[in-house]
């Protein structure tokens, strides 16, 4: 077998240990929010049939999901005419049966489908797992990533758009964040506002456009509203409404009375208005004032979103949301159950490691496993230090006995770059004496402590 | 877009929430095992490049890794030859240039090769994650499944193999089991007998033919011998070796004598007498007697281990191998980085999986995620929950408000259903006592709590 230089796939990585423990400390975080709010954590299967996940995610969506090629001869089920015609994308259904995950909801929506009879609603569930795009990979952007879903299908209830803004607000405060925004919309604002202008059918247009706010200013949305097909007369409507500033309090009694005369946009202001009596009423008025914050513009997956609409900002660092969602009342409706209506919110995990590590916000210890290193001096000291080695693990704490008699230098350069804070000299005095020398990494200090003492001072 | 009925890929399963707690049991079981020996987790990506991962695992391997189909125009790289050949095995490298995850063995030796500056040896790293297989799917083999390996490169030291036992000991008595075997072979004993009967080249078939010994009896290993060039005199030799009995103890000596004249095979003899030492000198007779056991008839993949051949069975269910491993002295040779030893085992995830649900030995607990449930009677009494809703899970208590004034009826299956062990009814006389009543589901039982009471109850 010849040698060759390895290398990584494009747009992959790989994970050493400190990243490893990184990301861990942001999956169990949330996981641990999540539980405790409820949910409970699905894995579906890294790969689905292809025509699971055709169709869902747009013209330009497709072309982004990995197909596996069929094992075998998958040659021999092309036809003749895809033979002359040699077109790459009429062959994709017939020599690819499967293709790797591209989101987590579509998937969901099929494990609500498949299992609707064995789930109990309202069915809270959590999701964490990588998801694969055919993208262009550049820096920030990798072909492999993980996404971290939470969804409760089946209650109307606005309690859950609350409980979501509070685990948002949990989470991220327990990842050390300090000042983030938690954005609130709703889908029927925006309907209410293309309805009193009397364009309801340029709804997406009106809300691609004003979604740009942050990125074009009001010239650029301006602009854009125009070419999409809005008047002067339109424009001056929309003015005020794209210009709205204040406090939420004061957007929603604002928007109470522009909205006045659409049915729609009433109902959107009343939900908003839900959500924030539900916050209030849990206490947390502060939140309300100081996190979350309505934002008319705020447009994100209209396609899909209902009702409310959330976005996560950060405001220590610059970068895009780090996390978003909404309520859809047809998730399941591409697998024939009508009328399921959900709402869910997603983290972007790799942001948020991006964020936190931007912070130094990662805890100190999750860089190690061993708490101590039993330095390896020669065969005989070994043997001497193996009950002990035993004994410390039986405690439960981490620890490694050196495998060989190495030189001392190179054994303290592995638990230096180990991150091992302590390690342990054991010499034939010390064994004689029954009291070892235990040397803190970090000051260079020792101190000697029988097996006892030593058992306390790791073990607290 | 068409609605259809939506089916998973081929060899694919979901997991729902009591599977993941349960499959969840058993990772972090494993991984907080590995961690109190030193090791530290990795991963790799789910694809990399096909030349990475061809040639690695013998022809029949290649058929079964499934590659990831190029992007956009596949099609247009076929040569007018290939076109003309139509053969599907030719096309592969082609329109495909990536391939999901075999095995967790080759993107590991990849890493250590591609990591080497950056790594300290001994490097001892866990991997837990999916590979995917084209294998024909049937009952408990799945196209995507766990791996969980260990492994210690560039220590060539036998206390690694000591601790790999007790890494296997303990991790699968903390899962509940209770009689189980770890069988220990080496290599090295194989050659010399191969070398005694003066058949060195015929190492690999007599191998092959005395590992199925458990399968087809002493009499089929001995037709066997014979169809693959053994004389008589061969098998009158092997005869004692295959049929050799007693405590390991007996049989190490046995083989000394056997083997005395055979370099390499006291050398193996030596090996396995070292690790013993090391387990004794642990304090693990009992082990030792017990669950540790020689078996000159263990192969497994013996083109790639030159040392220590582990294998695990359990005692208690029928059920193959629940886990293997070895030393290996050429794991990155296929990279170019000669003469790095190893030594690693793997935990069989899945059959553990099946072995626990058999005897029943995972914790109940495992399968709440909610402590409590507050029932919802209404508009008003839900105001009030809210609440203590919030105060509890500050105290770090995992519960729900059901979202919707539904019937109770309905909030005490789906109670039922999560596995949620206690209900709270807070109806508009408990909301004026401040005395709330609390419903074990399991007995029916109600006890009546104020705030406080419940905190301390559901807190300990």
């Amino acid at each position: 077998m010849a040698s060759i230089k390895p290398s990584l796939a494009k747009g992959t990585r790989d994970f050493s240990p400190v990243e490893m423990d990184k990301r861990n400390h942001i999956f169990n975080t949330l996981r641990g929010v999540f539980k405790k709010y409820g949910y409970n954590e699905i894995q579906t299967p890294s790969f689905e049939n292809l025509q699971t996940l055709t169709g869902k995610y747009g013209e330009e969506g497709d072309k982004l999901i990995f197909k596996i090629l069929n094992s075998g001869d998958f040659l021999r089920k092309v036809s003749e005419d895809m033979w002359a015609g040699r077109d790459s994308n009429v062959w994709v259904p017939t020599i690819s049966e499967k293709a790797l995950r591209y989101d987590l909801t579509v998937p969901f929506a099929r494990y609500v489908v498949m299992h609707q009879h064995e789930i109990t609603m309202p069915f809270k569930r959590f999701q964490i797992q990588p998801v694969w795009r055919a993208d262009r990979p550049q820096r920030g952007r990798y072909r492999e990533f993980y996404q971290c879903d939470v969804d409760v299908v089946g209650s109307p209830s606005l309690l859950n758009e609350a409980e979501f803004v509070l685990i948002y607000a949990e989470a991220l405060q327990l990842l050390g964040l300090k000042d983030f925004n938690i954005k609130l919309n709703n889908r029927k604002i925006l309907s209410g506002i293309a309805e009193i202008i009397g364009k309801p059918t340029l709804l997406v247009d009106m809300t691609v456009a004003i979604d740009k706010l942050d990125k074009i200013g009001l010239d650029g949305v301006n602009k854009e509203l125009r070419e999409r097909g809005f008047t002067e007369t339109d424009l001056s409507i929309l003015q005020p409404i794209i210009e709205m500033s204040g406090s939420s309090m004061e957007k929603i009694a604002a928007m109470k009375t522009v909205l006045v005369d659409s049915a729609i946009g009433m109902e959107g202001v009343r939900e908003i208005e839900s959500v924030f009596d539900y916050l209030r009423q849990m206490g947390q008025a502060t939140l309300l004032e100081k996190v979350v914050e309505v934002d008319i513009t705020l447009a994100r997956g209209l396609n899909y979103y209902t009702g409310c609409i959330f976005e996560v900002k950060t405001n220590e660092v610059k970068m895009g949301s780090i996390g978003g969602g909404g309520r859809y009342d047809d998730l399941t409706g591409m697998f024939g159950l009508q009328n399921l209506t959900g709402v869910g919110i997603s983290f972007g995990a790799d942001r948020i490691y991006d964020v936190l590590e931007e912070l130094n916000l990662f805890p100190e210890s999750q860089s190690a496993s061993s708490v101590m290193l039993i330095a390896n001096f020669d065969k005989a000291t070994e043997s001497s230090t193996l009950p002990l080695l035993c004994r410390l693990r039986q405690a439960g704490i981490a620890v490694e006995l050196y495998p060989e008699p190495v030189k001392l230098k190179k054994q303290m350069s592995y638990a230096d770059a180990k991150h091992i804070p302590y390690v342990l000299l054991v010499g034939e005095e010390e064994v004689k004496s029954g009291r070892f020398t235990l040397k803190t990494m970090h000051t260079g200090e020792q101190q000697h402590l029988n097996e006892e003492e030593l058992l306390g001072f790791l073990g607290s």
